[in-house]
């Protein structure tokens, strides 16, 4: 199971607790925000699944995710996280998702169509970058609109009657929606996530579950903690940058994954006119003991650190007795397994943290397991969404990216 | 060729800029801080050259870096930018740096000691990780240390007299030195760099001539740029973040090491006592314009964001003259080379941040090759140093990791 430690000292009033829950009922009851019942959508996974029972996928050897950032990062995230589980399908899971010649080229290396399913992903439908990708991939690959190769190839994610999803209907593709008060960044629990996953042999109903273990004690009230970490990084007006710092390779994109929910959702013009935000930062142990421990421990003292940590790396893997001469100082680690060493590591390190003054709290994870990423995932969805009521923002939208985006159109019209 | 673009604004007199300048040419001649020189060690790189000539590389299809931070970050970061060059080796060049027991395992999966050659390196000799990992290897290949096959396997990169360096020249292996008064996280263009980077065939001599021409025209006092962009970062108390925003793929361990090279080198308790430190940003585009840029568009006004641009691609690939039905409104890029779509984005991009009065500039890289990639390294290192020199700072050491260390060792003995 997931056990989260920390203390979240602040001047919280028993009032701003029941209004943050509120707030967030609130949200969810209006429809205004939807992520919260993705977990419960029985619908979405059900098609899912009856489609996957009917395509036939054992020749399939890459699945290509053609979508940039919630279209991608989320199962991105979840499939690093998750890749060394047994079950997992012996295929590729691939993403086009930057627009870089290189990258796009270097991708796409020995990806034969006949072996191959694209999924596209958008949610508005017309994501510039996707939709450059898309058009290459039907040059590419010699194929029509209209052929019955494309329609195998190729399903489609988008939102009900965007433009992306009235072509997909013209030409009979398969199409699989994002509910519209569902914004990218929170989506992973769709099926922008689900479905590649599931092609993948994840267990995503366990996903499903673990995030919905989370939801009904959240709905139920039982989960004043987290409101209290949210408060606490929303008023305390010293910590403006919130450290992850996760023990684990394999947590690298859910980082990414992290920084983009966080980033996006909390970076606003709050109601009174103020520029707020709060600054994430993705780190990975023990590797970045090497490089940004330094800052957090001597700089300023702006930070939060939150540790990840997985008990159980159901590895043994072993340092062995050798001592090698000269350097018998580092034998007090020799017959122990590595995993006790990066969790000693992650241990030691927030103690050394914590006795700086700054705030840190530990998530631990039983194992990585599907059931416990989707609890994770629903967490850090939760924290963005208290933290940004009581920024007093509204935290769904990402009105700043939009300038840009004219500016290019400018460019080429 | 690098071009440089930007307007560091500030009340910097003529006097700091000369006293910075005297500052970095006396840490230089005293011999206190030594990578200054690294593009003149002739020694090293004909040393290099002069073991590879020896060494038949031709059935080695694995080349090792065991090391972690500063003695993986920059190799990572060189090859992972010049990796589509025609003459790079075509050896898979891995690293073995986290102790996460399930990492270790994925990078080692088909390595096989006959075709592989493993360089470890840890400047102190000492680090826990690499000392670990190192000891693992010995068990999984059956090696011992008296052993022709661990000699004709591994090398060494180390600080002269360190215990590894005398372990090292007991058992007759190939050695390498690192300049005791070059620290690990500006070690790229010692032997830490070199040596893996000629083994993958990349001109080592072109990097180190980048950084040269750069070092030469610091030397002789042209570079005042670089000198009030310092500057502005140090004194401006607003700006407490630096983005580096870099538009293509490839950088992504580029911005890793300069994560660290920042981090680790401005987060400290200056002279003053007081705790100082500019926090490091490293950002893909046009990716993460789908994340972070929402939190600098409309977050609180505390960053800066440097732009890389890469002119020349050397890749035509286009977006096909297709149009999508419904979704005409993307054609204004049909018939663009990707290359350019990323670098508008970048130009329009940049263009949005600085209409909010956001500090901006922009490095373009003409193409990414060996010597633009000295050029830039040696830049960001030279800017490192200055920002020390103006936060009253020493920028070389790392004081604030040495105490987890010590948590971390009590825990076992």
């Amino acid at each position: 199971m997931v056990k989260i430690e920390g203390t979240y000292e602040s001047e919280i009033l028993e009032s701003d607790i029941s209004e943050a829950y509120e707030a967030l009922f609130e949200e969810a009851e209006s429809g205004e925000v939807g992520y919260y019942f993705l977990s419960e959508d029985k619908d979405t996974i059900s098609s899912i699944e009856e489609f996957c029972a009917e395509y036939d996928f054992s020749s399939i050897k890459n699945v290509v995710v053609v979508g940039i950032g919630g279209s991608s990062l989320g199962t991105k995230a979840v499939d690093r996280l998750l890749l060394d589980l047994p079950h997992r399908a012996d295929k590729n899971l691939l993403f086009l998702e930057n627009v870089d010649p290189n990258e796009i080229e270097r991708n796409l290396k020995g990806v034969e169509l006949s072996e191959s399913f694209f999924i596209v992903i958008s949610k508005s439908g017309g994501t510039i970058e996707t939709t450059s990708i898309f058009k290459y991939l039907m040059d590419r690959f010699h194929l029509t609109f209209e052929s019955d190769e494309f329609r195998k190839r190729f399903a489609i994610i988008t939102d009900e009657n965007s433009p992306l999803d009235i072509f997909a209907k013209e030409n009979d593709l398969v199409t699989f929606h994002i509910p519209l008060n569902v914004g990218g960044r929170f989506s992973v629990l769709s099926a922008v996530g689900l479905l590649p996953l599931h092609i993948m042999g994840y267990h995503v109903r366990e996903i499903l579950g673990g995030a919905k273990m989370l939801k009904e004690s959240f709905f139920a009230k039982k989960e004043d903690e987290i409101v209290k970490k949210a408060y606490l990084y929303a008023k305390n007006r010293k910590i403006t940058q919130n450290v992850l710092f996760s023990y684990a390779s394999s947590f690298s994109y859910f980082n990414d994954w992290y920084v983009q929910l966080w980033a996006e959702s909390l970076g606003k013009i709050n109601r009174d006119g103020e520029h707020v935000g709060l600054t994430p930062v993705g780190l990975i142990g023990s590797i970045d003991q090497h490089s940004f421990l330094q800052l957090i421990i001597e700089g300023v003292r702006d930070k939060s650190v939150t540790f990840i940590k997985v008990e159980d790396f159901q590895n043994d893997l072993k340092i062995p007795n050798i001592s090698i001469p000269h350097l018998e100082k580092t034998d007090f680690i020799n017959s122990h397994t590595f995993s006790e060493l990066i969790n000693a590591q992650c241990d030691a390190t927030m103690q050394s943290v914590k006795e700086q003054g700054i705030v840190t709290d530990m998530i631990t994870l039983g194992r990585v397991c599907e059931m416990e990423v989707g609890y994770l995932i629903f967490y850090y969805e939760l924290l963005t969404s208290l933290t940004g009521h009581f920024l007093n923002i509204h935290s769904y939208d990402q009105p700043g990216v939009e300038l840009g985006k004219r500016i290019l159109k400018d460019k080429f019209i």
